[in-house]
């Protein structure tokens, strides 16, 4: 028998990870009867991991920037959502290249979205729990090795500095009792399926993801893999499981009082748990799972810009707040990261 | 003769500083011949101090939540503005208490001023400088006893939060190359003239301006002369004078390539020196200035509430990075402020 009800608006729901939301949160919380009101700018598919169970789902074509559209989220048969998880956005690359548009969709949007939430409390008249998606893009500048809850965010591109003004609106909000907000800032989440992706940090997944599957793959960071550069170059990853469980215990971290005393008080920015892998090490595991002949079919082709920009990323971040609030963190390593690829992707 | 032209708009010129400011600048560049725009919500007065200069100026009244206000500043007899100092805001107490209006006005006209300016290049075809003023208000949450450059700032209240925001858009528009821009973090300004305000710090002023004019003041920190709480309180204080030749300071930095480049890349944000003083020491000042009998004008009032605000300000900051930029710092203590303010208002 269901004990809760909770209606859960997510925009950007056509995404990867918001596609997959959905599915995480009726797997770990089965007591709970979910209504799903998925947003997006192309009207999203159900997700098929919702067959079979009693939640209920309506998918909108929405544009965030048209007040009516947005209005529309609001004032389903559902209801009003009880959480929102805010998950749309122009990624880095894209918000580089149409600056604007990024502004528009990343800023603009997600203010707009705060604004209607503040408006519109839960049905139990409480501020509703608002989830933000942020990024380690919004750290730059001069970090130390190990990046701290106290480390100073100093974004060096238009995606990261978008990312920021939110966490900074989502901290306000909650401290006037508008929302009740978090912003979780993801690691780099491998590997991701799909076809190449034009962001820098693609090739963390495109050197795992393509040998699997029998054909080639380009590692744009050293010339062969004898180069003492895959061993120095690191980046933090975490796998999608580990993740999208860390966006239902954002939710229960922000419903649960004791818990949610925690937070620091003047900030609602919490960077999610991961692991620092270095290429050497991706390499490594992909042998380990699939032997040398998938490590054979990656290519090196140095790119010094590639790598000049994965090395200005934080390496790694110190865990331990973000333990404390109940988060987890991957324990078997990149090897448990390309098992699951496989799992579920092949 | 006049080596140098240059049109200065100002906005929030009708404010304390915002009116002092073009005399200052005509004082430390009386080569240059000046155009002021002056504009503000109400219609702001010509300065006197312009009287019997070359400079010529122009008053508008300008809501800059109106699009074809803000093209006014744009359009005048003077042409498009090389420089822009966006001095405009509403205030810590009044962000405060109308919320909707102080993210309206600090955030949202902030944002439309830099659009415009990003959009007319001065006459040069450069971008135009853009000079805007912040707070230490964008600090709070835990400080280190001396605030770096590298201190994150987690600020506590709409004003700071809003102030942050700006300076995040003041680096982001300056990365893109769409203004030449700064954020300059004031210090409290001291002593104030005219009646006291509501601000928090408004006492750090009136302790001092009140028995000056032989009138009584309400010291809301400790209970009397001997109270080891007036040695424990400090504040980060500087005086007008060096204040506004900071601002002048800061449009001769970002029109010194040379001098510009020592601006760390990923931060816009300058924290304006200044130096600590506690109050027994501002108390201590004015019995040096004026003597004992102004002291004994002071009356105590102790307010717990004022006593911790003022205590989770940042008491002290690094000066270096400020000074290598080419900014300045008071040489002669409060009695230098207190002597300024008598030479000013007496």
């Amino acid at each position: 028998m269901a004990i809760d009800s909770q209606t859960i608006l997510i925009t950007g729901a056509g995404g990867w990870l918001g596609s997959l939301l959905p599915g995480k949160l009726v797997e770990l919380e089965p007591e709970t009867s979910f209504k799903f009101v998925l947003a997006d700018i192309v009207e999203p598919k159900i997700p098929s991991s919702l067959k079979g169970t009693k939640s209920e789902c309506i998918t909108i074509k929405a544009d965030l920037s048209d007040d009516s559209n947005m209005q529309a989220l609001f004032t389903t048969k559902y209801g009003k959502p009880d959480v929102i998880y805010s998950m749309h956005g122009i990624m880095s690359l894209g918000s580089e290249e149409n600056w604007d548009l990024g502004m528009r969709v990343n800023v603009d949007s997600t203010r707009a979205l705060l604004e209607k939430a503040r408006h519109q409390k839960t049905k139990q008249d409480k501020p509703i729990t608002f989830i933000f998606t942020s990024s380690v893009a919004t750290y730059g500048g001069q970090l130390p090795d190990e990046v701290l809850p106290s480390t100073s965010c100093t974004p060096e591109g238009a995606y990261g500095t978008e990312k920021l003004i939110c966490e900074y609106y989502v901290t306000e909000y909650t401290r006037k009792g508008f929302v009740n907000g978090i912003s979780i800032k993801l690691p780099t989440i491998v590997p991701r399926p799909g076809p190449p992706s034009r962001a820098t940090s693609a090739f963390v997944s495109g050197i795992v993801r393509e040998p699997l599957a029998g054909q080639e793959a380009i590692c744009p960071i050293g010339s062969g893999l004898e180069d003492a550069i895959l061993q120095q170059t690191g980046v933090w990853v975490a796998k999608p499981s580990t993740t999208l469980a860390n966006f239902v215990k954002a939710k229960q971290l922000l419903s649960n009082t004791d818990l949610s005393k925690n937070i620091l008080p003047w900030s609602r920015s919490v960077q999610l748990p991961g692991f620092t892998v270095s290429v050497h090490d991706i390499i490594q595991a992909l042998r380990n799972v699939k032997g040398d002949d998938a490590v054979a079919l990656i290519k090196f082709e140095h790119d010094e810009t590639c790598k000049r920009i994965v090395s200005s990323w934080p390496r790694a971040f110190d865990n331990s707040y973000a333990l404390s609030l109940g988060f987890i963190v991957d324990q078997d390593g990149f090897e448990g990261a390309i098992k699951e690829y496989r799992a579920n992707h092949m």
